[in-house]
């Protein structure tokens, strides 16, 4: 097939009219598709329902240590949560804090508590005239949400195939003192997939920021959410940041809400011991506890080693074939017209698609008009502002398969209608 | 018996030698008894052991209005949960948000919301010189460690015996700008077990606040933690709020912790819409929702309108002989000597014990060298200052009835002798 910024004005009416009649007749069938979220599926959901069969009336409460899980105390989780949750971010135990259903709720917490009190005896930022947030782009939309809402300035940061450009991240906090934090999904990225490598693992570890209080916030979200058998590591950061003589640097996140439930599983908390007692004056005035229970579920459930990584390769079993379609989709209709680019990701939760520039909103427009809703356009960056309009977020995990077909066809029509518009009006000035 | 005001010097001496000598009998038995903190015994938590039969592997996991509650979102909490924490907080359902395990946290946030972000559009309270905090005393703890923590000046507010001096709260508020807020525990209170009088409620629902920020703290923690077949009530304070044409005026928290389980229950805020929509701005960012599946546990389990009451019924009947043997030992072995007082609460799950002006320290030291854990003296006040030395918290529900028993022979022993050692001491000089 011909390239489309090869074809002639003649030759691109042509194909967009004949995209125009596919879409149309897509429009006639009335879809309702949601490819927004990285929600996890039912049947997914259907893999933890055992969970629910841990606990009953007669069950024994205490955990493994004594300690009754049924009434107040023990800020720090259950021991063997905490086993769990340091085993899926590969730290250790004593270096976690068990919370409660959410690892954003722990993240808007942490940067709650360098707002309001400050972290290492630095003034609280809401002191500060300004507060300046480094987010490597494109990124998770809702932790530019939590910096957006607080006021900062944030800052985009490139996305290179290995993680954020080191130079620049290097050179900013080297520099600007208000600067206190960056955004970073390390393993299987939100949205590109992108795994960290160990020079920039290392060299995030390493910096040097002007700001005593600058923070990594280490957003491990999809620490065990491997798609194939082959699963990518990244080193740990919180070994590497104490190798690097900087223990302070980094707070490390993660829950079992795409492991076990969305919104009903366990969140985690991990740093070292000086944080964690700076987090644990907070934390011991603003609860008595969190859910001991949920924990305790949690624990017993995944009770050996393996069980996790069995249980996410029961998961990627349902979600691969989800991912391979819409990129083989992709291949198949948008390769030949030459129309934008993706990465195939190993794991996480979603496929990045870079459109010609200055086609996603259409793209995405297009689509909701076709019953398809995208996220949308802009949403992966500080503001929504993508500065290119090309990046879309596509959500491959919550519908069914059969579903999930038509819409990518949908999106993959849309794509190239934008993108011939496009062409159409550039050869036209 | 002689009232010990009453005793001359020697005979003062011979009763003091007298309780020492009881004093040392208990200290030889090395008991190690816990009153200090109001959490259920083990005895109250088995009740809610059928909650853990209410879901299993193969449950609907979908609320009765099609929300998936193992998936993200519905950031209000599910609809029966709305319905079940409105009947505890006798209030609308579409003025409850549910959240997650702690009222205390719920608090905490309000409070930081304020601090961070600001109430109806005035200027967030971190950016204010000074910010003051009204508190009835005595009062819980741990309300006023999350006022002290955010630096606020704390003002004690003398407590009648239906509520806070509302003559001296009245005054306050509309002269001070400064002051932004004031804890409430209006029924059963912590730690006196006061249920507020329909005035106190109609008065400081028509609060006429100088700062249009003002909040009121409505901590409604035990709203159906009766003692007896009479259950005392209070006004609606969301109501009396909006007949005073104050409907932005209030917050009110309760949580299941003290019904199902100490930090394993849910957990809610009742708001009128404004603040409710005002709070939804913020926890929007802060979280994707809270955990469903706990909420749909709770909702099925109390099916019906009088499923809670009797549940409560349950604990009473436990709760009951303990307070109980606590106020007939005080009854028995204070009266006589006259010394101190207390109040036989309703509900609730404490009884305050004024002493003595100037031996509360003394008697809970005493109690501690005899094995007996009690709340710290001064710990119902801001600050841990208590500015008569005199009140002591017990907390009666945690230990077996018969270590109870121990503890409380022990504390009336303990009190006598502070009071004797008092009485001595002044006639000394």
């Amino acid at each position: 097939m011909k390239k489309y910024s090869e074809m002639s004005p003649e030759e691109l009416e042509a194909e967009k009219e004949l995209l125009r009649k596919e879409y149309v007749a897509w429009q006639a069938k009335g879809l309702k598709l949601d490819m927004s979220r990285g929600k996890p599926s039912v049947e997914q959901l259907n893999l933890s329902m055992p969970l629910f069969d841990i606990l009953d009336g007669k069950s024994l409460m205490k955990c493994m240590n004594g300690v009754e899980t049924r009434n107040y105390g023990q800020l720090e989780g259950i021991v063997e949560a905490q086993h769990l949750m340091a085993e899926i971010m590969d730290c250790q135990p004593e270096q976690v804090i068990v919370c409660g259903n959410s690892s954003l709720n722990i993240m808007f917490d942490t940067v709650a508590r360098g707002y309001m009190f400050g972290f290492d005896g630095c003034t609280p930022w809401c002191k500060l005239e300004r507060v300046k947030w480094l987010c490597p782009v494109p990124g998770y939309d809702r932790h530019f949400a939590i910096t957006q809402h607080f006021g900062f300035d944030m800052i985009n940061i490139p996305m290179n195939e290995d993680g954020p450009d080191m130079d620049v991240v290097e050179g900013l906090v080297a520099a600007d003192d208000t600067i206190k934090g960056i955004w970073c999904v390390p393993k299987y990225s939100n949205p590109q997939g992108i795994v960290y490598s160990d020079e920039v693992v290392r060299r995030m570890a390493n910096l040097k920021p002007a700001a005593k209080d600058f923070r990594v916030f280490w957003d491990n979200a999809y620490a065990v959410h491997h798609l194939y058998k082959e699963k990518s590591k990244i080193l740990n950061i919180l070994h590497e940041c104490e190798e690097a003589d900087n223990p302070n640097l980094v707070f490390e996140f993660a829950s079992t809400s795409k492991i076990t439930f969305a919104g009903g599983g366990i969140a985690a908390i991990a740093c070292n011991h000086n944080n964690r007692e700076e987090l644990k004056k907070t934390l011991t005035v603003q609860t008595i506890g969190f859910d001991k229970i949920n924990m305790l579920r949690h624990a017993r459930y995944f009770q050996d080693v393996e069980s996790v990584s069995k249980h996410m390769e029961r998961h990627a079993k349902i979600l691969r074939p989800k991912f391979e379609l819409v990129i083989k989709t992709m291949e198949e209709d948008l390769t030949g017209p030459g129309c934008g680019s993706w990465i195939s990701p190993k794991g996480g939760y979603f496929i990045t698609f870079e459109a010609p520039k200055g086609t996603a909103t259409r793209i995405v427009d297009l689509a909701a008009e076709a019953g398809v809703k995208l996220t949308p356009a802009g949403a992966p960056f500080p503001y929504h502002m993508d500065p290119g309009d090309s990046i879309i977020r596509f959500a491959p995990s919550l519908p069914p398969i059969e579903e999930l077909e038509e819409a990518a066809k949908i999106f993959t029509v849309c794509a190239r209608i934008a993108y011939l518009e496009k062409l159409i009006l550039a050869k036209a000035e």
